[in-house]
């Protein structure tokens, strides 16, 4: 099996739910700013804004309000999943990378692109990281406004698009062995 | 900088608009595939296939019907962008990697994931590569339903998610110079 640095950062990449409290150096965020500005995109609109969120009390804030909306709106088994896993929406992360986009139709793939490389070059450098749908949720709970003002969406139609925590793991993790059987040859 | 040959995979791939005739080793494909199947995506999901073709006189009958549907759906721009590029949809490409996803609403995002894991995988071993959503023009033509039963897209819902060309490159090109004024830190 043919093998390289990158392929081995691809096949070695886990989904990392618990951090440590260690910050991560600002040259290591640069770079994988760097890695997500890189990103192909349709027709290269780039249609994103990525905005670094190291501000662990405000990671605290949209944490609790995430949870709290999950626990309003009945979302049980989800509340319950995360109460056992330690009761952070966001693993203790002391970094997100929140991926904005624009209202257009390529705009969602182009953040899972974009969320991928951010995860890889995370993980190049030693870091653990999480794609993490569930980032949404400060966003749309009543502080909703508050949030967007934080984090700076601004007034020009600027969409959740994708987050990604991204710090010092605590925990290590085999990663899922890829279904081959999903691959066929024409 | 920090960097590593991760990061460079990332910050050096463009998108290869030109290749040569040589057909991809059968274990680079395999590696590709595997990358593709080592994608993260929502809880696990895993709501893709992947297609690996290699068959010519369909890519090439495929690349036909995709200019045909652009001429007579009168997309004037995009037929004379690909005309100009020498007439080719698929610029020659011996390989298409076709991602299919099921019609469920996180399967966009990630198939952006698998796309960019098919195409830094690619890369990383030699192989230029293009994610190209014009792939999806053979399946929506008066000849889709032939297509779609020669690649597989069976019974169960089965949609077309992103094609990613691969191949030894003609060209070669300066990648984006990733755009950092849309990084803000908080």
């Amino acid at each position: 099996m043919q093998t390289n640095d990158t392929l081995k950062t691809i096949a070695e990449r886990f989904s990392c739910r618990g951090y440590n409290a260690s910050p991560v150096e600002r040259e290591k965020l640069d770079a994988i700013a760097r890695a997500a500005m890189s990103s192909p995109s349709a027709i290269n609109l780039q249609p994103w804004r990525l905005v670094v969120i190291t501000d662990a009390e405000l990671i605290a804030q949209m944490d609790e309000a995430g949870m709290q909306l999950l626990r309003d709106t009945g979302e049980d088994e989800m509340y319950k999943r995360f109460m056992e896993r330690g009761g952070k929406l966001f693993y203790n992360a002391p970094v997100m990378f929140l991926i904005l986009k624009q209202h257009i139709a390529s705009a969602e793939l182009d953040c899972g692109i974009v969320s991928e490389n951010i995860a890889l070059a995370a993980s190049s450098l030693g870091l653990g990281n999480v794609i993490c749908g569930m980032a949404r949720l400060p966003f749309e709970c009543p502080k909703g406004e508050y949030f967007k003002e934080k984090v700076g969406f601004g007034n020009d139609g600027w969409e959740f698009g994708m987050g990604v925590l991204v710090g010092y793991g605590l925990v290590s993790k085999e990663p899922h062995a890829p279904d081959m059987s999903k691959v066929s040859y024409v």
